[in-house]
């Protein structure tokens, strides 16, 4: 039941060089190795953080991101730590995901709590989705207008975590899956010197895992309720302790 | 994409006769089109509705469930709009799991503002869907534990659908679902003298449809996360108008 | 039981050239028919839309206000798909606010997922309702402050239904109401040509309707508690199948 | 705008001898003054109270409500502190909805973390309404069924208020109706003893007086959505500070 | 700031024998080796479940108490997988509140979808928090009336904690508590067999304690608002990766 | 068990004059009193108010930090109802709590229906909270980061009170806070002229103080879950009536 090479792609948004990887890397490594081509967005160079040039920290996600077998770009949102609401942003990530034409995106949840950066990311492409469709906007006239599938939110951390959405956990059980995915958060070397990232969502991936009755699991939320022919595809649950 | 003919059953429960029919027949009858096995389990004969006789809603519910190509049996709850919630009651419930051994079931959701039955019901199948498991239940020592893989809620009611959980709509639009849908529901002939049953339910899954895009679409309630290998089969959302 | 001709007017905001129409159309045309004065205030002219050019769409919904007994005006807010919350937008919409001096306000809900557009026309009405008040703003000083009786929210689709806010039906089941809201529905001939609008908001008033016991029904959502002098006026409550 | 003498009557379930008086008492005041009919169901005697017995609390409850204008009777749910939700308690509130066919009716709120026999006694009011009107319960035969216009919540305590409901305050600010609805709870003199029930209601009435920009409100909780005909009784809203 | 060894006592209610351990058992920990007198109450043998005998099971737990420094009994409450709420049962245990006096009071949270054994006792242990302050209960005549300071709710699973409840994370990091905490989680061997729930409980401390910036934290749900004279002692916060 | 006079201080923002004061001036009475230094910035001069001149409320302001024992500053975040979420506002006020390297902050809530300078104040606090930690921040490198302990909201009015995080109840009964309180409240003299702003508040804090058993009491409400060594602070909850 694996996606076909020809499925369409996965778009993944993050508003700093490891908050893809942080928060959904191993669902992405299990769906590009299952086939899917899926391309980064990231919407800032990590320019404000406590530790690592903006130099190295593209370099670390460029590596992150072919360890998971994925392309990224960069793009500008106004500079880490300094997002905003507006409406140029949200145009310019609608014309990035009509050139993409992805069946999913992935983005930081809407969680308000958390970095603003994140939440602000989250808006934007949750904006974005519905921008991407509509024919009329001008600063888009060269791009066919596209229709995403769904919008999945990541959390970042535990917090960021929404209680109002339809909860989907993805099993990310295989080896394969958990070493590539550790292996790309580890190649973020700048952020590893002061907290305990990887531990932090490794330990939350095996929680979730025993939630699931599987070895590890990474949460995502649905923005819009799932349509599905069948009940075939959703038959498991969280199997209660 | 269809499930085979051996998948795991299907069951359903409702507190009245016409309840499952109602709230989410058309699912049933796309599931039975596809060849999975379903069987409902009806906790009364609806002795105290305004219209009908308790034969005559039994007769009416053996042709609906017939219609939709499901089995059907009747069950004692204490009788129609006498359900209280107790544990033997749940356990009967689990008795019932274990010996059709679902991989899904079905139950009116638990939103509070409804019929008392429909709400204690779901109370119940969601309790037994636990009791199924345990090993030392001694009323049930006789029948192998099972788990199922998910608990969905239908909402027999507009009123009845909660807010609070992942909500899934069914894409039911081929026309012959919706055809015997609508005779299952007509079936219930008693109960189609005073309002306009029939046509709430199908308005309804017609505004449903509408929102995902499609022509008729109905609502379930995950009870619990969903857990998925692949992003491949929950590529689809609601279509925002 | 109606509103005398002298009531005070009802003022309804909406980003786009149909959206009033579309979220609660038939409401007006049953306070018009009753003797109110209402006025429209419109935020764009719909040219990011993927169909109809701005002065098309702008003749359209002059057209659909006069169907519905209303006047119309048109305001610049950042352009279709611009909208941003910006102070000096909520000082103009105050202004208005206090030029007409409305005893009831209405404008699309403030539901984060949906089009951009509505939620924060949705803000920043609720903000002018507010800033209408202030004696001290320097750019309304030629404007005595006005106080609204209370915000009520229409919700243009589904999805922009608030869980969270107190839901009023609206029963708007006379012929003559339903009939004159088709028609200014159908005056946005440009809207008609890809998706079912029409078909929407009428199958959802059905749907209110069989829910509150009446024909057809619009909800909308008090932003502030009600305040009343006796229950005799809200005795009615939707009649739950 | 007052109700006519012949106004259907509102009918106020509380669970012990002082709750209705505490909870709604002024809006009763208010209510009878209009000319409605009001009548007291009260399901104890109070006889698990730190203070007052069964007696003396029921000539209490007695004279509250002559001074409120409401006739009274007692029944029996179980006693105080032992309500439990049982079917045949709500067929029995069933049955006295049937007999005095309110339009109205008060019950005190379903938040769970509150004196367990309030929640139960909200609990099973709201099924009671429901079962009023299905024709076919044997218990009730002998009455003839009936539908209630609206159920509205009242709390006891401010933690009693519901957060998910719409919330209407009702203008109490007369003199004369504080001065009754005083007397009232003074008429409780057993309950007088220990804690400042009188000051709590008076104090919270006057600070939803203020929020209300009147002398003094009460809350009260539709438990379904308010159905209207006009926006014209609906104007008034909370003047926020 | 420790409490001295003449602190009013803690008092934590159990569905089975291994609730108390697995939900909170780090806290109680910690509170014994600071002076505090914990007594544990457990409402079932643990005779349902799939693995371990009664007598086995009683035994377990009374290790498991003594391990922690606490006090332990057995009470029924109608059979494990067999709890049902009655206000004779909220009585008992309420028996067992005004005999113990304690200052805090922990019992399983009542989120809805988890045991129902959990989610019962939850709610009867908070009714019987009320129950316990009522002068004139007549089975309780025999002793004295009291009030406790707070109930918090413990979470068996993460599916149990409560979102909208305030949450407090206790910090659990020293070593000698860990590890009496594990020793008595594995003390109840027979548990052992075929789940993780020593992993599970381990797991989620440390993921909590990497949130609170900590090694391990175990998070407890008020009840009630907290009130306090100060703000010294509530100065610490999650700190958010 | 008082703050020693070396503990850190205390950190208020307030969008007007006068907001402090009125959500929570009776807790910074308090906290002064037990030798805290609180430091108060306020955004604007309330030069939009109905009432008063920015010069003679910057007095007022002045004089009742003064009275609550508080030193002071005026900041410019685009002017009294001119507040927008600008990443500038919150590297500002970042740029201060770096500067008064607090234990705890307070802000007006984020709960969306009120003044929209509270609002925007409330979110920009919250993420200078978190900006105030990251180092690499270029607008802030002069000063050294800084963790803060707790954000606290305060709420101006009961409207604005959020029903989703944990709420504390601070007592403030000594006579001497409550009377120093008022004063500061009074020293505003130019807002007394129209609504009864001190009896608004001197009525909800005597409401809050009877529902946790207490002469007067103001709610406080945690950005984020609490973090404790022990039970032995948390062991008061509000006393239900």
């Amino acid at each position: 039941m694996k996606p076909t090479p020809d499925a369409a792609p996965l778009l993944a948004f993050g508003a700093h060089p490891d908050d893809i990887e942080f928060g959904c890397g191993a669902v992405l490594a299990r769906e590009t190795q299952a086939g899917r081509k899926v391309h980064f967005v990231v919407g800032s160079r990590g320019e404000s953080a406590s530790n690592g040039t903006p130099a190295q920290r593209s370099r670390e996600a460029k590596r992150a991101a072919a360890i998971l077998g994925a392309s990224i770009e960069f793009i500008d949102l106004g500079g880490d730590a300094h997002f905003e609401v507006r409406a140029a942003h949200a145009i310019k990530l609608a014309a990035i995901i009509r050139r993409v034409r992805p069946a999913l995106v992935l983005a930081a949840s809407v969680v308000e709590n958390q970095h603003p950066d994140h939440v602000r990311l989250g808006q934007m492409v949750r904006d974005a989705s519905r921008l991407a469709r509509y024919g009329g906007l001008k600063e888009l006239r060269r791009l066919k207008p596209h229709a995403i599938g769904q919008l999945f939110f990541y959390a970042v951390t535990p917090e960021a975590e929404p209680a109002d959405l339809g909860r989907v956990l993805v099993d990310v059980s295989p080896p394969a899956v958990i070493a590539r995915w550790t292996q790309a958060m580890e190649a973020h070397a700048s952020q590893m010197r002061t907290r305990n990232y990887v531990e932090l969502q490794l330990t939350r991936a095996r929680l979730n895992g025993l939630r699931a009755g599987v070895e590890h699991a990474i949460p995502l939320f649905a923005a819009d309720a799932l349509v599905v022919d069948s009940l075939a595809h959703i038959e498991r649950a969280v199997r209660r302790f």
